[in-house]
């Protein structure tokens, strides 16, 4: 890594170093800092936060991003951060860490099982401001270029101000129709969503059965502070979020636990 | 399935199904209803919240549980999860998911890289009473008696008076020494400690470099309120969770974006 006075910006994601949405993002990041890129070798998509345990992690130097600095990893996103913090950088400081752009939602629910929002919390984790970013565009010829400007202002207002009560922002963009352009950013809550699965059921050559998951997104949170309504109503939502998974309402209710 | 009267308990963990743990777990589950074991088929530590998207799910019956109904599943926890409800039970009605015990902590931030913790998460999503059970000894050989009687407890309690305000419990059993009883039980909140990460470093036959991860687990909270503190007293600690990581505090002083 070079020592410039520029911020060093860590950008990682889950879908791969080759997919075009972590090009997209390393362009914006290029123009406001110097960037070390650090992603799986192949798709992580669904990897939650996962780590590896059991087997050894490998880091290969790849030249997909022309001048920028850039490292394929066989593990998984959260990995990609670890390895980038602790064994590149040798733990020097890192000014902002930034994941995706993802091909697809990571709104409400999605965000645990998305690698790409559990990098940017490792990150968070580690003390680092990071930002998961996401499209609403599943497929691998997405269009990045209307959300890049969006990308580049928040990625800016938290280098330059910081962030408070939170170091980790869950960004969803949404996907406009032809003509229409992005209406602006809210600042809002998780929706209460959820999956409704289902797994196709199929047999093998050898007959032997076999499922695949699938399932329908659907969201029965009303309210009009959240991702989701953001999203529905052409803004980008851009959730503070954190790691702290207790419901703390929950605790004088469950009290009477203590004389069991 | 049977169709008793019993309640319906789903058993799961992320060790395995022949791991030790979760045979303790199904021999208490099985004195309070009839039991469905669906556990992954080799172990799964550390996979967070990860589901297999891009793979074939398969579901093999097991006989490792005497009578009871078992499938081991070549997917991670959550995706056991989701096959036991809507494929082998065709969505009928489950009155409890229990998960572990798990061979080691799932305290503190541990919740978000958990396996054992991500399926009893998923099954609260689905709406079902879940509890992770965790003993806070990572070996084998770990010796789950001293415990059974709480696990019970726990696991009647909620099936005779049901939860409020929560759906899922992360319970972590601490080791005594010998000689020592388990104090009690402690409802508490999740203690803000983290891992400080470190790799080792090494080379394979062919001159390559590996990294394999490790670190130690720092605990800087220092609240009497938390399932650190409460295990560190010889406590099981109780902390009633969610799956809304918003930082709810934190969108206010964030409004500002809304007008960039």
């Amino acid at each position: 890594m070079k020592n410039t006075n520029r911020p060093l910006i860590l950008v990682t994601n889950d879908d791969g170093h080759f997919a075009p949405g972590i090009r997209a993002l390393v362009e914006v990041a290029s123009e406001l800092g110097d960037c070390l890129v650090v992603a799986p070798d192949s798709p992580q998509s669904g990897m939650g936060h996962a780590i590896t345990i059991h087997n050894p992690l490998r880091l290969n130097k790849v030249n997909s991003f022309g001048d920028v600095e850039a490292y394929e990893c066989n593990g998984t996103p959260v990995d990609c951060v670890k390895l980038a913090k602790h064994v590149i950088l040798k733990d020097r400081n890192i000014d902002l860490c930034v994941s995706g752009i993802n091909h697809g939602s990571n709104a409400s629910i999605n965000i645990i099982y998305s690698g790409t929002m559990s990098a940017a919390m490792e990150a968070s984790l580690e003390g680092i401001n990071s930002i998961g970013f996401s499209l609403l565009d599943y497929s691998f010829d997405a269009d990045f270029e209307p959300c890049k400007p969006f990308v580049k202002r928040i990625m800016s207002h938290v280098l330059e101000k910081g962030l408070f009560k939170t170091n980790l922002l869950n960004v969803n963009i949404p996907v406009m129709e032809d003509g229409q352009q992005i209406k602006g950013m809210r600042v809002c809550r998780q929706a209460e969503a959820r999956w409704v699965e289902d797994f196709m059921e199929a047999e093998d050559p050898r007959g032997q059965k076999y499922y695949w998951l699938t399932g329908k997104f659907v969201n029965e949170d009303e309210g009009r502070d959240t991702d989701v309504y953001a999203l529905e109503q052409g803004y980008i939502s851009i959730v503070p979020s954190g790691h702290d998974l207790t419901k703390h309402d929950a605790i004088a209710s469950l009290t009477r636990l203590n004389q069991l």
